[in-house]
């Protein structure tokens, strides 16, 4: 059994009011390992790098079970580069440049020792890559969650509706949600969007926590109140990453299972956002992630 | 022991995305009482009204425990008006009429009989008058409760600030914390402002939930997710009725007591915007309510 893990691995340029980094790892794929690595090994990763993609970065996450048979290295290319400037209230970022590089070639092929797969994680990337993937599957994993973003509803709407047929769990941010159904209310929204497919739909609402969708049942997951959110850059792939990590940790598809991985995802998140880029990523452990998910529990029981 | 219940009580006319109304019973003092009366009786009123202030609406509440020797009628003066158009998204608006009529003249004396308070609800008001009663009160209360809005932050911001130094809890909603304390995180706002005298402070976020600050602690309580917000007019108030309501009910202080309380508040205030005005709040009962808090049992824990 693994949890198949699709996105790009990359390199980010962050400004943020508190300072600003030149040059430092990133990509969908790779928060969202660091997170899911701290429940789930092994994971199988999907990505494409260029000849300038540190040797490092991969040692590193392949001391955390991420096997990189899946990952191409194009050696005469470079990797994916983008870089952004988040505004005061860090809900809103310019992007700088977009240098797409390798990932204008990327088209994956799954190795035969991924066939293995019961959890596929489709990270943020063209809808087309994430079909393709799905289709190199043998059998079908017991759950496939597939993270986007408002980008592939401006440019690749049809793809993206074509694979939304076929996931399990999609996870969007309130705008997105809002654009891709065309209805203000979330509650309106969710029951559009999982009309198109998706039986599960996760909200992310930033600094006011997510919100889980599921038939009837609608369940609201609190965000970690904090003084100063450092860089929000892969806040929503660490999101995906601890979600995905709990429930093939759990292997249960239960309602209740579903609630508290999406608690464990905003923990995550909560520590992403204390440093620039994956920094504070590499630095917790388990214990930091018990005493976070128990300020969780104090923050949303009554 | 009683529940002293100081605001307006007025009129007012509302145009929302889904309908308006020509003249519709409202008030700060009259939404906390409709909702607070769910959970305690006796309530004290203190309000002003004119002639014109329709005896049905007192005989309504008065069945309802709620007690009216502390509400001055001026027979050949008008009530309190306001008139508000909202926008698509409800939460912001637009002051079409504000009437202040007999609240100009406003200067309540608290009669002997409401000496028994122990639980006080300052609703939306002038910060003087609210001090006022404060001052009137020969025993200090058990809980003093004091909502207020940013129009009292533009005009007369050192009057709220000297009577915030005899109050225990501060309600008001994510931008005034902001306003009152000059910072954005609400984190950081939160410590401000209850450096500024309140040991509790509630943050409002409508349709994202409210936040409750004490010592180290917070605690998140989720807004009900709705299809549609049909009028949210004094839904804030609804929600400080439900809350000192239900902490007069338990007679308790405790932090577990404050919580619930949120809860309880926020499950009343759903039922307000589902019609115009208090409507609603006069249709729920006791089943109703209870099915209420089961659905917030559902959507907060895991």
């Amino acid at each position: 059994m693994s949890l198949i893990v699709v996105g790009t691995m990359a390199y980010d340029a962050i400004e943020t009011p508190f300072g600003k980094t030149d040059r430092i790892v990133g990509g969908s794929a790779t928060y969202v390992a660091w997170s899911a690595s701290n429940f789930y090994q092994p994971i199988k990763q999907v990505s494409i790098v260029g000849g300038d993609f540190e040797e490092k970065e991969m040692t590193e996450l392949a001391a955390r079970g991420v096997a990189f048979e899946g990952v191409e290295v194009v050696k005469e290319g470079k990797s994916f580069f983008w870089s952004g400037r988040y505004h005061t209230d860090m809900n809103s970022r310019d992007t700088l440049i977009t240098d797409l590089n390798v990932l204008e070639q990327f088209n994956p092929i799954l190795p035969d020792a991924y066939q293995d797969c019961q959890y596929l994680m489709l990270g943020n990337l063209a809808p087309a890559v994430q079909k393709s993937v799905i289709h190199q599957l043998k059998n079908r994993p017991k759950l496939i969650v597939l993270d986007t973003m408002n980008f592939w509803m401006d440019i690749a709407l049809d793809e993206l509706k074509d694979v939304l047929k076929l996931v399990d769990v999609l996870v969007v941010n309130d705008g997105e949600a809002r654009q891709l159904s065309g209805e203000f209310s979330l509650v309106k929204a969710a029951k559009v969007i999982r009309a198109m497919g998706p039986k599960y739909l996760i909200i992310k609402k930033g600094e006011h926590g997510a919100l889980l969708f599921y038939n009837e049942h609608i369940f609201s997951a609190p965000a970690l109140p904090l003084e100063e959110v450092f860089d929000p850059t892969g806040a929503g792939d660490t999101f995906a990453g601890g979600f995905v990590g709990y429930i093939a940790q759990q292997d249960n598809l239960s309602f209740e299972t579903m609630k508290k991985a999406v608690i464990v995802g905003s923990a995550m998140a909560s520590f992403c956002v204390e440093k620039f880029g994956p920094e504070r990523m590499k630095e917790i452990n388990a214990a930091d992630i018990d005493a976070r998910l128990a300020q969780f529990q104090e923050l949303a029981h009554f």
